[in-house]
């Protein structure tokens, strides 16, 4: 067991989805004795103040009522292999109720329900179960994240959001347009604590909630995870603009067929999380690609697996045209925990480091990655690897 | 016309190639009123002494004897409608007479040859060749670029090869171990000419070549032109190492139907080429790939289209595996022509700047960049952009 | 020019479309002397009462004004050096105005209308056309064939479509429910003209047509021409039915460019589309499967080229998973066009052998073979072949 | 357990193999219970006098001393819930020891040999063995199969194989022309036990072979099971031909990882497994495809796992390319375990109906159909397919 200055809890939003579970069996294991740190980004890294993965402790909100164990398995991600063996924990692992809305994500239900009337509620339960799991565990410090199905896009228009007064009075009449995602990130932030947001949804990063960061000295970051094809897109596209090779068309399309892809299949969803994609491109290449397409398909038969193909369009010298095709066969949640793993324990450092606010060198784990005062974000992976690295390695 | 100070003569071994045509047509097209400069990578770069392309004169050797029009028709790549467009005074080039040997080279042969015994001879008549050329075209200024076919790599333990007297004295008794590349290279760089290798085979990288260029100041770089699976490998890899995603095995193959897929087909010349390809990725994961295969294979239904599949298998969090595909559907002499014709201006501007031996920062343009004493180079795509940028910015 | 008995009057709806200009630059490039019969799937049979290639004549409508080599050119299938060589004639054939209608196809229009009011009228106006047709042209006989835009599904259940009366009083009040595809086969049928269907549009396979086709003796056949992905699913299907690999999910996508692409932008077309794809597999493979998608959308880069990428997931012994991918880079019209020249001559062969009504003997070119009293069709590609052959077999 | 007259046993050369073993493994869950008969072809055909699967019996030979269950976790196929499910039977099956020859097959060894001297005492031991199979296991009948690992090509021009009496007399003198596959065939036809060859290895194909089960009424049938990327070749070759594409080549090209891959590796065995492969389609198309490349590769990242990846160059109408490209993510074994239980369940049944030499009928399961007297074989799938439905439903 690590040392109480060595432990950091994790309270995660949507903690018995496929991401969630996956993280904690890899941690897990790790506390249960394997070595393998495997495709954890940060594992060859040597930097004061970061936490050990074996300190991290998780708890967190679910809908969902079963087991972590049981929900694990559900996901099709862990199997019984796993949880006879050092992800044996998460059969014993339940999520505390959570705040949810069907008006901002139709298709993921479930009973496991905060008990309590109206957003001050719902943010005083989330303050006391951050309380909670600090006494419980015994944490001196805690940082949340977002790992919860992808929410409908707010009206960011409405008065609720015109200024932080305007905010507290939403709060106050249970504004429908303030969503969950917000709740917890309010929640958050009031409670001095680090918040990422791996989905697409809109939380920290609406301005009244960043800048209410950046005035208490809160780290938050965000959002929506690199993973697969998005990966794939912002390694590719920065190399064929250095080769002046124009990008003539993107076409991207996705199969997937865990309870993501089912809530993307509610068609608000699935415009939040392809906006998202949509915009990184142009931003890399310079130039507006107008035949860029990013399609995203809930498709049984591969459960977490998820195939993201994509065809790359090109011409070169000449006006010649080519094409690059790339089909990632890929498993979601397994791309994504070690992100998630790395946020928790970067904005852990941020904070220890007294850096409040939004944290743009953390870009590298973000499709759409949240930054100060509105300035345009930096998408070529490779420049999003070295910013990290320049700052890991700050004193 | 461009003025005398702003024009640059490129001599070229294999001047009848396709990735010699290639190049031509597009500059004469740009000389003919075109500004097409798609393809380019530096043409949105103002750099002083970076001479304009428009200032690009072609000449060189080539055994083949038909005029370049014809030549270039018979690779694929260009069609009558270039030829009777911008790229018209193709068809009144011709090769000069070029020195060739069957041994290094079995499968590509014409009567366009030297007509003088040896070495020294061939030397000679370089040299001769290339005071012609800045005589007949007024040129203050002359770089030579190898774009011919791929050779057989010599034995490199040869006593030929074992100091700087030993090669003069092999020159002297035209040692057979000595390679027409290499001859080329010699020419270079004793007439002060930058030289450079845009095929895999040994030439200027013969540690007593690269001596020599460097005591005479003169620049050199290759070697390999960096086109297209490999490109591809150089830019994807580092960001699985940054991920922490494992590379299980690599397999590349391609296909191909040139003059230089019918080289390959010489066993001797294929294992140069697939020598330079299967270094890289190690160099740049850290770590060596036991399954890293690369393949050519020479397919005549593609011409000088070229297809280049990769299957990578990698695996990431809690040792789960996955793969990536990537399919390649590229013209070999399109993304060729551009890095050969940026390959000659950026020798020069070194040149200007009295910069001789090897160059280092041109490595972004070379399958096997060739560095100093035997360093090992850099491989990964992105860094490759950033060091270039780096000497170009430099005043 | 062959004899009159040789010849074959093919008036096309759409005749400005790329499948049409395709067709009838492959057929003039015949005439005016190429011996390449390339593409043609009946070419080496030799059978009694089926017209030579160059004996067909086109003409036909289209909305469009532009000649037919403008048009051609426009589709991007064809390239100057066909109009200039074997395809000229084109350039000197227009299309004679056409029945339109936007309610039926939003998104391609043009000025080229006919100039009558009303449902009676234009089908007296394409008699009257089909007259001039023969009698211009020297023209014993001519079959019609649908070569027009998608225009989205009727309601079939309106009191128009049920019984002959109906329908004809439907015609006289001018009924919105009445397509301008049903107003060419009523038309063809009442000449006593072969009607075939190569678009997914609803014409002479509504009932009460089909009917009277039957009862007046006059050859009809569709619907929907099978070139690409369907073409490869029904030959793909029936052997992974054989070797009882079960097909667990099966994921289509196209992208194209070209007008027919842009038509099923609107989203009534595209569902007439897709549903003819969907029903394919169920019915080859004996069981449902539910996670069968076909998904098509408009992406400019690629014109008339298509491509068609298919995932396929299956299970076999032990239940183990496995899966196919085919991606198939095809061209549209190239695939498309001789189908349209096989079914005119085959229809034409079956009027010669007085075998009127639907001609399921025909079922090889069609993506939802029309079949006789409602019996469902065979999808299997090569049960197809042989149903055919035998048909062509026949004395 | 099944009735006597149920039985069949099935005596395999390479019973610790991958397919073997899998096949095993599946045979033995049928027989413990499971009802799921997926992945085996015949599993709908109610045909009289075709064996039940649960009552097939397997035995045989084998160069690897390790229990059946060992060898089959080392080829990958089956999991340890396999073994400790309805395949624990595995556990404790061992292998007989096995005729094997390095000259003939390099790349595969083992300790489990026969320990008599010559071709004779091999034969007789292989009788022996047959005999007590039957006894031990209360058999009626046997077939023998041959799914050992590739044996390089003999010399068929040696005298050896010039006559019945040629072959006895090399028997005699232990003619190392006379490779471990003839002897298995050779004791088979001779114990008239009928002879399935699934490999490609040269056996009961031999001229002088196939006439002694002719003469003797042995049911024999080969080789090469028909499997991957042959059985998708032969799928789509016949529906090219039928739309009249025209083939311009066609690159196949294979990793695997198993040990029939490792095999592979001996450029021999290889030579005699890629000459099958590029027969079938020249035969098929009816003309031949000088650019047919069919290339294997061992890579053991996927371990039983093999990916076929083809790209087929087509031309169509107006000489217009395409390419179709199948990337065929397969279980080797998997596809063909079933292939292996359905020969050797339909040579019974030809043994039953009386029937005996060449198995024509069976062309279906092949790479390289085996024919009577040299008659080209029918490589086309759906024709092979209907031909065996034809047999079998014969009364």
């Amino acid at each position: 067991m690590s040392q109480t200055q060595d432990r950091l809890g994790v309270a995660v939003v949507g903690l018995g989805g496929a991401v969630a579970t996956t993280a904690i069996a890899g941690i897990e294991s790790i506390k249960s004795g394997s070595n393998d740190l495997s495709g954890l980004p940060l594992a060859d890294r040597a930097v004061g103040g970061l936490k050990p993965y074996d300190g991290l402790v998780f708890g967190g909100w679910d809908l969902c009522e079963d087991d972590l164990g049981t929900a694990a398995l559900g996901h099709g991600v862990l199997s019984e292999k796993h949880l006879s063996g050092g992800a044996a924990a998460l059969k014993d692992m339940h999520a505390w109720p959570a705040v949810g809305s069907e008006d901002f994500c139709k298709n993921v239900t479930g009973g496991n329900k905060i008990a309590v009337a109206g957003h001050r509620g719902a943010v005083e339960r989330i303050h006391d179960d951050l309380s909670m799991f600090k006494e419980e565990q015994g944490l001196d410090r805690v940082v949340m994240l977002n790992l919860a199905s992808t929410e409908r896009t707010p009206d960011l228009s409405a008065e609720a959001f015109s200024s932080r007064e305007a905010f507290e009075r939403a709060l106050d009449r249970d504004d429908p347009e303030i969503s969950p995602a917000m709740l917890y990130a309010y929640a958050a932030i009031t409670a001095d604590t680090p918040y990422g947001n791996f989905t697409p949804s809109v939380a920290a990063d609406v301005p009244v909630l960043a800048a209410l960061a950046a005035e208490r000295g809160v780290p938050v970051a965000g959002k929506d995870g690199k993973t697969g094809q998005t990966f794939l897109k912002t390694v590719i596209a920065p190399a064929l603009r250095a080769r002046a090779l124009h990008v003539d068309g993107w076409f991207s399309t996705n199969i997937l067929g865990n309870r993501d892809g089912l809530a993307l299949d509610d068609p608000n969803s699935l415009k939040s999380k392809v906006g998202t994609k949509l915009s990184v491109l142009d931003q890399i290449l310079g130039y507006p690609v107008e035949d860029h397409q990013v399609h995203i398909h809930y498709y049984r038969p591969r459960g977490d697996d998820k195939e993201a193909w994509d065809n790359i369009d090109i011409s070169g010298f000449l006006g010649e045209r080519m094409q690059i095709k790339v089909d990632f066969l890929c498993k979601d949640s397994v791309l994504a925990a070690p992100l998630a793993i790395e946020i928790a324990r970067t904005l852990d450092l941020a904070k220890t480091r007294g850096q409040g606010g939004v944290q743009e060198q953390l870009s590298v784990f973000f499709k759409m990655p949240q930054t100060k005062d509105g300035a345009l974000p930096e998408h070529a992976f490779l420049k999003q690897v070295q910013t990290l690295d320049d700052w890991l390695g700050e004193a």
